[in-house]
């Protein structure tokens, strides 16, 4: 089956192409991006900023590892970077009330989960509502939850792909803003999927928060 | 939103591209069908037969509706097609043994669940044990059940598809062989989107059968 299954799928995406003139705003969003990882998504944005794909400034990173990567590439990327560390925190809501009052001290519309590995609580949700973007690594509603590419490989379905979607209480919930299909090959692994879904993830996640950003505006002008 | 989610989704679709050479059967299959509908999908399993596309043979289609549309279609493709009224049996098990019966007398090897809208039963799985193929339009294993694209569509997802899998007792599961993505663009409507997905459902759904087929004899020999 699976040689017959490496040819079965063609190496096409799905990836939502959005012109610059759709993704054109009017003054610059800003950012706050939250990170636990290493912040190759959090990298992309930066990367469609300067590229001027997406008006936006990224004021302040948080991250919640004090190994974490994305320290090391905000340094290089010149974006301010601060260390919360949740298991300093007694309670989630602790932790999001700490990073509630950093982000509004540095005037942050829109909060970007960029790889957050901790559960958002109200405290977050309600300072911002409708005002946090998260990232999932698959066709939600199919594969909620951690390792869902594993998730993916296991249950053996033949593509998947990566959602952005407004977060809300209910994990890898909340409206969908976009996603990207990515085929399954026959000898992947966890790692060469999730380097594929990776790509998809950086084309869509710049697009995602230009959207949200656009329709919320135009929301208020109706 | 909607105007830009029209265009946040490129036409572009995945679906399966096998060459000839891997669909390529020694000798031809018998295929027993089971339709419930208009047979769309059926009409395009003897197409792949008639191109030449897939080496198979239909003896006999089963239909359960007097009314169904199905009928006239065999009809004009010169398929033998039985009514098996499911009103005039008073389990599902004693269905499945007259379809089983009259599969038996015409040789069937696979049967193929072409829009077949019964539930099916231990007596035909266990007398076609691994052969009974279903084709189910979204991406399994997210959708499962009846309404699968009004599902897609109240979910707000942005791309959904098809998935011809190997049946189980439990509705819309077992080995999937093929799965093809459909965007939903923003003035979809459960017609407009169905359309979409079957162009896609005609495409894989007799790759699908040659793939299952190959595989089959490719265990046996191994």
């Amino acid at each position: 089956m699976n040689n017959l299954m490496k040819t079965a799928i063609t190496p096409s995406l799905i990836s939502p192409q959005l012109s610059s003139q759709e993704l054109e705003l009017d003054r610059p969003l800003k950012l706050g991006v939250l990170a636990s990882g290493s912040g190759t998504n959090f990298e992309s944005i930066v990367q469609a900023i300067n590229q001027g794909k997406l008006k936006a400034e990224i004021p302040i990173l948080i991250y919640n590892n004090p190994k974490a990567k994305v320290q090391e590439r905000a340094q290089r990327l010149n974006v301010l970077a601060k260390l919360l560390n949740h298991r300093e925190f007694k309670q989630r809501e602790d932790l999001d009330r700490a990073i509630v009052e950093t982000f509004r001290e540095h005037q942050v519309e829109w909060v970007i989960m960029a790889g957050w590995m901790r559960i958002v609580t109200p405290v977050l949700l309600e300072a911002y509502p409708n005002h946090v973007i998260n990232i999932h690594p698959s066709l939600l509603p199919s594969f909620k939850g951690i390792r869902a590419i594993e998730q993916a490989l296991a249950s053996q379905v033949k593509i998947t792909g990566c959602t952005v979607h407004i977060a809300s209480l209910e994990v890898d919930s909340g409206p969908i803003l976009l996603q990207a299909a990515v085929p399954i090959l026959a000898d992947d692994t966890p790692e060469t999927l999730h380097a594929r879904i990776q790509l998809q993830e950086h084309i869509i996640f710049p697009q995602a928060i230009a959207l949200a950003a656009k329709a919320q505006r135009n929301n208020l002008k109706t």
